[in-house]
């Protein structure tokens, strides 16, 4: 069997994911408040055999524009809607977006552990080191961070390994003659006393079927990769081109080999935001219609709010070259600029092309044209799977699972039938 | 209409709910790690029109005896069950139990709103200052305890009752022409720097059809009475007997009408386990079996864990009136002996008194006369309605729907439909 696909729907609890006119598209329905929508969602997404999907989330306020104009924002907390998808399915992988600056560690592997056992063993945690380490990661900012919240991330991560690690799998054994509920001697105590976090109890939840959920990592800063390098069996990554994909590619897998562990054990997938059309011309009209219906109010407010500069001082006409704050930084613009350096757009333009894709390239075309474009990523080296973003919800993902997905499938480079009812099983499949 | 009783179901996500035998009974599932084990007994509870379910968390580490033995322990976190439940039912209340301790207020003010929007506005909070709370408001602790766990538990509900009034029910306008998302100036900016928490910014979840989840109080201290004079909607307490039930609920009443609020907004619970048979022999059987069933060794360490006492340098045979530390106590012995004081209970004995019922009475009989008691209770002032515990599980909730409600309906002091969709409407009719 040839080397498989991996694909990740990523999902946000509002009315954006990553491209910022999503809402605004006329076949996208906004029931994001409703469970229903998200459950038939789920099982969209199973229908097309996905590995898995996952809630970005910040957990924190949001500038006022981005509320107002509909940005990227979570309007709810993902994690009862992670629960509620997890009944509505039964293969399809669930991932959660949990900062490990909040909460006590205990709190963390307690609620991800439950999770994982409600759902048959298919939770996988995006860790992230704080609240606003999604924006931060985007921005390119973490690379200034100092080192302080990866230091409290790999406690945290540590500690709940432990935690998990501490259980034996026939520990619970429920013998309501001899009254013992625990099989002598089966649950381990968890008693670590880092810089970060004390432990010192044993961990309540028993294992689930896949023992203990997935674990993914986004960040893209030298310390981010290492930490995803040791720990991560799913990194997610934000990259413009296939050249950029493949320097990635290869120092992940580089920095896995380095800390003993196989590379193919850690799956990199990159952020696409597919766009289907039955002919290359209707592909490409209707990216243009979804692009240019983004808000350049909104635009600019999130790439001020990314970069963290003031730019309502300058009008939209203004050549970002002549932006000093924005050229000086090493943050998001320079990767944004990695495709329009060229073109010298306005900071209207700019902020605009950023907001229709952030980093990650819309691939757009019929369903073998998008297809084969995946696959040249994905044969080249540029990654193992993809996560997927929509312009349209949840027409892209439906689109997808029905145009795309069969024609991948027929290839052999993507499974018909999930492998077994856990999602680590399906991803090492 | 006659007054109306309140019933809520007091449940844990572990083998034990208050009767620490609870799971060593035949008849006891112990299916608590299967969402549809929980989704069939939601259904089981709004078949028995139930005003709603708790769920008691204590968010902490267990004693190991405590554990090994099947006491009184969340296995899992309770806020998956709660969204699975509320997907499962249309009409019950689903209660959580959060300490405002361990998260920031902005946390768990999202997440109570987001369960609040997906359940259509049937979410109760019950508002515990600390995560060791729910063991410390049973031993009588609460008292001796310095004031800053309500001073902070006051802050988290002040802010979180502020971002709940921040939005306009009108606010999400979701206006796809003009890139609209809110309504200009109708969500409010939450501003507050307090004591112990700061929180400026726009609230993200919009108001449920309750608009925000009913606040449950369970403190008994002069401190908790006051707390839930003033902001709970239901009010559960722990009595021994309906002398003390009547001084609870005079008392509580009282303090409502001076914080300006009518006493029939504020509903008092006490707590009873129902233990139902076809005849009062059969019934009076089925009580000293569960009871005498209780785990000696799990009994005095779980009042050893209460009473924060090492009992374990003590016989379980030594008459607790010789045992100084015990009759020094201002916990929970104290309210255990209301009942036990003139048998001059052994250690041993005096643990699994407490182990059986904690503080609340076994009410025991056939459904007629359990009917007749709960009524005595409820029509003398003794309470508003009742938090029922389970002997076995869901032996004891399907029971008790069966055969004692179907009494109390024909009698006209409980519902035979909804009065609403939401619980706010439930609790209120």
């Amino acid at each position: 069997m040839p080397r498989q696909m991996k694909f990740v729907a990523f999902l946000m609890a509002g009315p954006t994911c990553h491209h910022y006119a999503m809402w605004r598209h006329p076949g996208t329905e906004n029931r994001f408040l409703d469970p229903a929508f998200w459950e038939t969602l789920a099982r969209t997404l199973e229908v097309g055999r996905f590995d898995g999907l996952i809630f970005a989330d910040t957990l924190s306020f949001y500038d006022e524009t981005i509320m107002a104009r509909g940005g990227q924002i979570s309007l709810l907390d993902p994690i009862p809607l992670v629960a509620i998808m997890a009944r509505a399915t039964s293969r399809i992988g669930l991932g959660v977006t949990i900062p490990t600056s909040c909460q006590e560690a205990f709190a963390i592997a307690r609620l991800l552990s439950s999770l994982d056992v409600l759902s048959g063993g298919r939770i996988v945690w995006n860790i992230i080191p704080s609240a606003n380490d999604l924006a931060a990661q985007k921005s390119g900012k973490d690379t200034q961070q100092n080192d302080e919240p990866f230091d409290r991330a790999e406690e945290v991560l540590k500690v709940s390994l432990d935690m998990w690690k501490g259980w034996a799998d026939d520990a619970l054994v429920v013998d309501k003659e001899s009254g013992g509920f625990l099989g002598e001697g089966k649950v381990r105590r968890t008693e670590i006393a880092g810089k970060y976090i004390g432990v010192r109890g044993m961990f309540t939840v028993p294992p689930s079927p896949q023992r203990q959920p997935v674990i993914m990592q986004a960040g893209s800063s030298p310390r981010g990769r290492n930490f995803a390098a040791n720990y991560a069996e799913l990194v997610f990554t934000l990259q413009h081109s296939l050249p950029d994909m493949q320097a990635f590619y290869a120092d992940m897998k580089d920095r896995v080999a380095k800390a003993g562990r196989n590379p193919g054990d850690c799956a990199i997938l990159v952020s696409v935001n597919v766009i289907v059309g039955e002919t290359e011309a209707i592909a490409r009209e209707k990216q243009a219609y979804i692009n240019e219906m983004v808000d350049t109010r909104l635009s600019v407010a999130i790439l001020a709010d990314r970069t963290g500069i003031d730019l309502s001082q300058y009008p939209i006409e203004k050549p970002i070259s002549q932006i000093p704050a924005v050229t000086d930084s090493l943050g998001c613009f320079n990767v944004t600029l990695q495709g329009t350096k060229p073109s010298n757009l306005t900071l209207g333009e700019a902020a605009k092309q950023f907001a229709t894709s952030e980093f990650c390239p819309q691939v757009v075309g019929t369903p073998k044209s998008v297809a084969d474009k995946l696959q040249q990523f994905f044969e080249n080296e540029g990654c193992d799977g993809f996560v997927v973003t929509p312009t349209e919800m949840p027409g892209s993902f439906e689109a997808f699972t029905r145009s795309v997905v069969p024609i991948l499938q027929k290839r052999g480079v993507f499974r018909k039938e999930y492998p077994g009812s856990t999602l680590r099983e399906t991803i090492r499949a």
